[in-house]
């Protein structure tokens, strides 16, 4: 599909090689010809008759790699090898570690922390429930729960598959925004039976952030999380992705001039990430969004392939209730919004748009249109991969918004902070730094978590959502 | 109630002394006169007219403690002081931390651990459920799970007040046998909303350890989790108890020449531990088992303060139908169990049992006879406590009994593991050492729990529940 290098094809080989100039050229030769990537090249040690080499090569799928590896192997000279594919090593005995925060070296220690002392402890939460937010780890504990129905463009693998992506989503957490993440995959089988795991789960945790459940569950599952629970409950999939959406919005305009009461926007696909993006936006401003799915334009009226969901957005989205296919509606749009699935915005489709149109072509990993179809034209595109200028990276906004929220002891995150947030985002790319290529920060932009924590902690402060 | 001294009554005072020598000598008297144990004492620094001084002292209570404080705070020349609950303060935030093990630095790592990288990942374990084991943390990773009806000696406080606990359980599991476990304390209402949410949530997890569930549900939890689960489920309070139980009396009937299978066995407290107890003691060799509880003598006819597990037991145990209270049946008896409640063994009733009588008071923090009581007496005496010789702690048995079975990815903790978990902790008491007082190991033994999880992995082997 892609011949993009990618880190997640990346391969490890030790090799011990006859000690001859011709081997090593050969060599690397071998690595051009075949295509691979040299990333990293060590000479590891020597003797007399053998030299042991490790390389590290990126390659553009499983099987390319593979190719590499055996083509390596069967060199004249190598005398014995070894490869490991170094992306699903990384994941090798699970990614995330769970270390005590007190030591316990001794009788007196193990008297404090655990029994007989620690009863002191809990007696004081039984009397005052509040406290648990000082002497347990709900301070900083989020839960990162998935039903496996959703997970990345696989779609429905189950929980136990899901797990690797929980952990990463927790590693995340701790590393961007010093938050403690647990990954909690569960076996249920309707909306209610996840909305009950999670109620019942609540006590261990600060917050509770959903992850890949598919739609139109996900809705039902946050809307009833977030009136039985008083700890921020956030589906990022869904409010991630449009807060760091509308932070490429907002600068996105700042650069083209356009107005956001005037945009004309088209959403393609429906899904979670669609309907939060489609609310967020209306939220901040724009007043003609035209949702559509593989069936086209969604409009009051609709019958093939609606449900509820489907039904409320045609009511509140799409005021001139245009109908058609995507290729219809997208004439004249100032934005589009893919959610969808690769390929599905054409060159022609573009050039149907308003002059200096925006497109953020989400879908992962191909996105609805690849930048360089439409290089030549003047517009400003972004994307869901960091393998193409402006990433709209989620990780730009859950760290730093579960951060804020933690650090006020906020009972919800709410649309002032999720609007707080992508403010924050988009201003992390000053005035000067703002061009076709930056309009959102990178995900390693200096700072972005704690920044973003700070307007969302003072976005709960002012309403009323904070508890300390 | 205790006079003693514990850590768990730990308080630490900051004070900012005025520089004479007599002010010190009043600081120290006070401390004497006030009944505290001093443990450590800091100058922190100074200038000309004022030291900073740091005390830590023990308490025997927290009212104690406070009296303490008052007192220091009280005296001439102290010009500003600040007491912290130190016990408290260890709790402060919580007692875990959870972290990535792998780095997410930059771009090419991100791709490797999160997205696009860890696709493959799912989709290796979507292909092949087995390799969650392998690239998940399922690998070494355990659930506490308590729905808070039974913690320590406090009742049912509920999931919120348990989880200092079950932190406190996890801290050990990490210390103690390196193995990484997370407290899950559950808001369920009935055992079968119990089981229903482990199952769920064992996707997650590699192990299972129940604890603080109050019986009789603790045994349909755990006997039903076994069936539906193909990790590990281990009740701590019931078996963990039963196995150090089991290896202190090993080690006392070498010491008192008495044979196993002669032992008149009197088991006071019949909840989870003293089930558990009974039916492992059985399964070791142990024939004459007369199980109490508050309303004496449990035996085959008995209508009274009956459950379905007490009438099951009636069965099995009490050979010659004994019956009575405590007081009556204890006469003749070779070895007493206690796991009831605060001085239910009278010094009358060790003088009525056999020679050499061996009691285990496990009654937490009180036990059922006090060591000093029968100090006089030729007997061997156990308890639950870290203050007395012979302290019958679970954290010889949970940690090493996990790591063997992650080890060798053990699908049960079942009976011949136990056993050689028991064998294993009693004989790290060398045969040299073995005397009154060091029956059983110390909490820290070297090297205790590798040498429990070598023998329970050998024992998953030789039973055919290990999985590699």
């Amino acid at each position: 599909m892609s011949t993009h290098f990618s880190a997640s094809y990346s391969f490890t080989m030790d090799i011990r090689l006859e000690k001859k100039q011709e081997n090593r050229v050969r060599l690397l030769e071998t690595l051009g010809r075949e295509g691979a990537r040299l990333i990293q090249f060590f000479r590891m040690g020597d003797n007399m008759e053998a030299e042991e080499i490790t390389i590290e090569f990126y390659a553009t799928s499983v099987e390319h790699g593979e190719k590499v590896v055996a083509a390596l192997q069967d060199l004249p000279g190598v005398l014995e090898s070894w490869a490991t594919d170094t992306t699903m090593a990384i994941h090798d005995g699970g990614k995330l570690e769970i270390s005590p925060t007190s030591s316990v070296d001794n009788a007196d220690e193990l008297a404090m922390a655990y029994t007989p002392g620690v009863a002191r402890v809990c007696q004081e939460i039984h009397k005052n429930p509040e406290r648990a937010f000082d002497l347990t780890i709900r301070q900083n504990c989020v839960a990162v729960v998935s039903d496996g129905t959703a997970v990345l463009g696989l779609g429905n693998i189950g929980p136990l598959a899901a797990m690797p992506v929980m952990e990463g989503k927790a590693v995340l957490f701790k590393a961007f925004g010093r938050v403690d993440a647990f990954p909690l995959c569960v076996k249920t089988k309707t909306p209610e039976e996840l909305i009950d795991f999670v109620e019942k789960v609540a006590p261990s945790f600060g917050g509770i952030n959903l992850e890949d459940i598919a739609a139109p569950a996900c809705f039902q599952v946050e809307q009833e999380l977030k009136k039985r629970l008083d700890i921020p409950v956030f589906h990022d999939d869904q409010h991630g992705t449009a807060v760091v959406a509308l932070a490429a919005l907002l600068n996105s305009l700042k650069l083209s001039g356009k107005k956001i009461g005037e945009l004309k926007m088209v959403i393609n696909g429906f899904g979670a990430a669609g309907v939060a993006c489609a609310k967020m936006f209306a939220e901040a401003g724009v007043k003609n969004i035209i949702p559509c799915d593989r069936a086209g334009a969604i409009y009051r009226g609709r019958t093939q392939g609606m449900n509820s969901v489907k039904e409320e957005c045609a009511q509140i989205f799409n005021p001139n209730n245009e109908q058609g296919s995507l290729s219809e509606v997208i004439q004249g749009a100032d934005i589009f919004i893919g959610l969808s699935g690769p390929g599905t915005l054409k060159r022609e489709d573009v050039l149907k748009m308003a002059p200096k149109p925006i497109i953020f072509a989400m879908a992962n990993p191909i996105p609805e249109i690849l930048p360089e179809e439409i290089a030549d034209l003047d517009c400003l595109i972004a994307t869901g991969r960091s393998d193409y200028p402006n990433q709209i990276n989620n990780v730009l906004c859950f760290p730093g918004i579960f951060r804020g929220a933690l650090d006020c002891r906020a009972s919800d995150i709410n649309e002032a902070m999720k609007l707080a947030a992508a403010q924050a985002i988009a201003d992390c790319v000053d005035d000067e730094q703002l061009a076709q290529g930056i309009i959102i920060p990178s995900a390693f932009h200096p700072g972005v978590a704690d920044f973003v924590a700070e307007r969302v902690e003072q976005a709960a402060r002012d309403s009323g959502v904070a508890r300390i």
